[in-house]
């Protein structure tokens, strides 16, 4: 039997010259934890035979199970089932069920015959189960050797979400004993880290072997994830739940949420609680706000809406901004965002109104408003807060970093 | 003095177990790239110190320069510069101008005294050249051994760019003589992966060894990229130029953008050819197909904005969707996702309206509509384009397929 320790390795030259982020990783590694099995080490190796073999090698010397994505597609870079053929000695033979699926593939999408590359991706190692890919055309490789496991997969994402769920997932568990795996989150407001530390210090040093704490900063409030690993779930939970209490006891108000990941989420629970419904005016960053609070499930009770004024006209023509505050103060100003943000809320009839306005770069820049300057203001009945950042780094940085304060924004508005 | 090839390694058990995407190491390879420099893998491990070893060990053996990022909070889940110790044979020294800086900072942010645990970060590794960290107060360690570089860094974003930007980068481009990659891009369009392969096979295989060519499937289109390595950029360049005209007079009519990365990119050099401006109604994506949108730089010229109608009174108030449809049809049906790409069009004016409306899930699904149902639609002056998907992900894989199929069909609809 498999230990249940798991590596995963993706492979392709997009990941590792950054022109891709490898988000199929993660996404492996928190479903693998949802059923149990504990991921050890992430590679990402570019499309060359020694790298790939030599991650391949590594990880079946530390793993029980080695999960492979990318490199099976039909041209002369992809090169994955070749280097497996390579390191469990093996050749390729032809598989007509993988034949016979690509066909229908190719029949439903209507419009091409399968060419010789195509025909290429038919051929699969001789030395392994060939799991067929009902989402796209490149098979499922499993292998298994010395007790241990190697599964390669496609690296499109809807195709390996796919294989994981419906093909891999099932045959894992059917073949490993996963061990229990919880975890608890806690969100804590008002303690830099280190200060944290020191005031639960003795009840962290407290924690029984099974349970391990890590301190998730986010800005200027705090994430605490407790872990518990231990074959008897029932018992885990019973320690999770009276650790968890004490600490809760321990920090009080500083609690603000729990049970989620996510500070969206967290800020979904407080809204929630305060019955306050929330509308943003969004300029530089295009709508990413509205698309990160909607990440948390639910949000529908608190998010009402967006206006993405990315034109002038549009902060004029929605948002009621007045002409002559744009021509005089400019797109980017005090001014204007807290205009928006007011004009906003009461477009929308919320509680709370969000606007972010700024200049995101790489263009558009000037002196006394250099790229990464960006403000965003609150607005709500009484009052309107605003922040001024400069925030220094290239576009997708700059609209990344204007989304989290805006949630630092509204998390200090409901908790100043 | 030390080869240009970098391997990066990424600690903390929140990458490991898929909390968050790793995003560092795409940025740093992205930026590695840029100047020359090139990435042979990625590594992301726990907060372990046998796993923290046993990466360096590895990364060492194989790159002349390793990254790494992460692991140096003040808490006792962050060991990564106990392990650097260990590896490098040396013990942690206090370190003033290290405490200053964090003094400095502290006093900024104005709340806090400085403990014991803040304390522990000013204690450095005595063999390393130790950089203040102007950014936050974890400070970076350059290491080097047998004419190898190691440099650990901070994992948060901001602190990780500017130390890159300002520190890391000036001093690699000092130690170490980079090579030349010139990286081009091709967008094509009507042809699958292997019908394209096919075609193009004699004018592959002639391709001198300095260039090499990958296929980047984007579901209907396709991306290729040839990637040149040399010492000699002005050659490089000659060689590349020559050889991307060749393929270009090749496809002819099938290449619709080029020396861009991203979908929405290629998609903008398109409106911009056109003439052609864009607005997006957005409910179920929140806002992601503007943020994808305006990823790119310059969108302006062709992106006006959205009404991200989450609410329905905002679909029937802003987008002037008719309530009596609402009730009869529900908000995600096609005479609703079809009213709303043709309100937006109207109240925003432009020229091609998009509207997505769906269940992303987990909840709000039902038998006829279950989670992952979307519809996507399409207006211009003459008609009204409409797709329906069932994406079975979950909620943001939803998301991310309804965006992605949205820029599929503004392609399509471009040029069908």
């Amino acid at each position: 039997m498999a230990n249940k320790l798991v590596e995963i390795i993706t492979i392709g030259d997009e990941i590792i010259n950054g022109q891709i982020v490898d988000s199929n990783s993660a996404w492996i590694a928190s479903f693998l934890n949802r059923s149990g099995f504990e991921v050890n080490k992430i590679t990402s190796v570019p499309d060359q035979s020694e790298a790939i073999l030599q991650s391949i090698d590594s990880a079946f010397s530390n793993a029980g199970i080695v999960l492979l994505t990318g490199g099976l597609g039909p041209t002369k870079d992809d090169i994955t089932k070749h280097c497996l053929c390579t390191y469990f000695k093996t050749k390729l033979v032809f598989n007509q069920a993988v034949y016979d699926n690509m066909t229908e593939m190719f029949n439903k999408r209507g419009l091409w015959t399968i060419n010789s590359f195509n025909r290429s991706q038919a051929e699969v190692p001789e030395a392994c189960t060939v799991i067929i890919n009902r989402k796209g055309t490149a098979p499922l490789s499993w292998f298994e050797k010395e007790g241990k496991i190697l599964v390669s997969m496609p690296g499109v994402p809807l195709e390996m979400m796919w294989s994981m769920e419906k093909e891999i997932m099932p045959r894992l568990l059917n073949k490993v004993q996963s061990q229990a795996i919880i975890q608890r989150y806690l969100w804590v407001k008002g303690y830099p880290e280190a200060v944290l530390a020191e005031f639960i210090a003795d009840w962290e040093d407290d924690l029984p072997p099974e349970l391990k704490l890590a301190y998730l900063p986010q800005r200027s409030v705090m994430l605490l994830r407790l872990t518990a690993k231990n074959s008897d779930e029932a018992n885990l939970n019973n320690l999770l739940n009276s650790n968890i209490e004490q600490l809760k006891t321990l920090l009080g108000e500083a609690v603000f949420a729990e049970g989620v990941k996510s500070l969206e989420e967290a800020l979904g629970q407080v809204l929630i609680k305060k019955r306050l419904r929330l509308a943003l005016a969004e300029s530089c960053t295009g709508g990413a706000l509205g698309a990160r609070l909607t990440r948390a499930p639910g949000s529908s009770a608190y998010f009402l809406g967006s206006i993405v004024s990315y034109a002038n006209e549009i902060k004029q023509d929605l948002l009621a901004v007045p002409e002559i505050m744009l021509q005089n103060k400019g797109a980017v100003s005090k001014e204007v965002v807290e205009a928006m943000a007011e004009g906003v809320r009461i477009k929308l009839k919320s509680d709370i109104g969000i606007a972010i306005s700024g200049i995101a770069g790489p263009e558009g820049g000037s002196k006394e408003k250099p790229v990464g300057t960006v403000f965003i203001a609150l607005a709500d009945n009484d009052q309107c807060l605003c922040r001024k950042f400069e925030f220094q780094l290239d576009r997708t940085g700059n609209i990344e970093q204007a989304v989290h304060q805006a949630l630092i924004l509204l998390l200090d508005y409901l908790y100043l």
